[in-house]
């Protein structure tokens, strides 16, 4: 386990998808779990690897990778050495393939669902609102916009809310609020998760307003 | 005054400290001298001018750029044009070369105080919060650590809480509120900054202790 958390230390260098991200999802996963019955190699697994191909999208200028279907390629090549059965392997690519929110590819299995659980609400909350505007100052984004929410999905998601950002730049945690974060409590599979899930809700559209409050000068 | 602010925002690329952050600058600079007697020619250029120099600072890998200093000196070329008073154009670069927190240079004039006060205002509250962490985006820096703050003073601030910073990439917000945002308050100059500070200051810590609940898996 230690070798394998070295290793992903060197393949997670961004500040909002590092090893700390990881090792929070891994403990989410691992209190969900407490919940349900679970195969833990598959969960533990599963969570230390999921990002593992996050900078391959970050670094793809074409847009066109896919961090959770090339890190379930990836895992392959790393499970290797541990000696887990066929079977273990591929429950654990499905996690990893299914765990992003914006994607066709949707869990099926408990630990998947739990995994889909725990990364969206590394999300929400306090940690998602400090991991939002990580993401800012990576991509010169905006700490704050004022902009039409339709024209903008239009202009700058291709149409769709869940569409990729054309131009990062215009992007706002509003924006991802908006589009993505007011609805991840609802996606949720776990009943635990979706419980924690609403209240960091609550926490980050609080946030967001105190934010819009302050900027206008009501506070 | 808008060719100027298009100039600035050239000049000001970062989103930390970008157009959006002088223009909150001088929003408040303009709310605390309600209360106060100034000059608002020597007000308004300091406040729209005070950063002018901070890409300098932030290129200079010597670190010995001060964008205080330096923007001092650059806002005469700026001001050339604009037909100010000799005094009035000192008493600007007397607002600037004094509106940082780590210096010498104490703010005398009320204009250089209500500039101090404003700037150190966008540091707190949840906009301090949302630059903080676009700051940690920009760097690499932690979103939170788990460090002993004598030992980290000695060894990444050279000895002193206000010491520049050696490796960013271990710095994080919580130290930051450490060893500067919680004394913020208790350094302005006017009394409508002080009290707008220590309400912005209280919901920065809280910020910063539900982070700690939502990490520690206590939320």
């Amino acid at each position: 386990m230690k070798e394998l958390i070295k290793k992903l230390e060197k393949e997670l260098s961004c500040s909002a998808h590092d090893i700390d991200h990881t090792m929070r999802v891994y403990n989410l996963c691992l209190e969900l779990a407490k919940n349900e019955k679970v195969n833990m190699d598959v969960l533990q697994a599963s969570a230390l690897l999921h990002d593992i191909a996050r900078i391959k999208e970050d670094n793809d200028v074409s847009g066109k990778t896919d961090h959770a279907v090339e890190g379930a390629k990836m895992a392959l090549n790393l499970l290797g050495p541990w000696g887990l059965s066929e079977a273990k392997i591929k429950a654990i690519q499905h996690c990893i393939k299914t765990h992003r929110f914006r994607t066709s590819n949707k869990p099926k299995s408990i630990e998947a669902k739990i995994l889909f659980d725990a990364d969206k609400l590394d999300a929400l909350g306090a940690i998602g609102i400090a991991r939002s505007y990580v993401w800012v100052g990576k991509n010169n984004a905006k700490i704050y916009t004022d902009v039409d929410l339709k024209k903008y999905i239009k202009e700058n998601l291709s149409g769709s809310p869940t569409g990729r950002i054309k131009d990062k730049r215009k992007h706002s945690p509003q924006i991802e609020y908006e589009t993505k974060h007011k609805f991840l409590a609802g996606k949720l599979y776990t009943k635990q998760g979706k419980k924690i899930a609403k209240e960091r809700t609550k926490f980050y559209k609080d946030f967001l307003e105190r934010l819009q409050k302050e900027i206008n000068g009501k506070l």
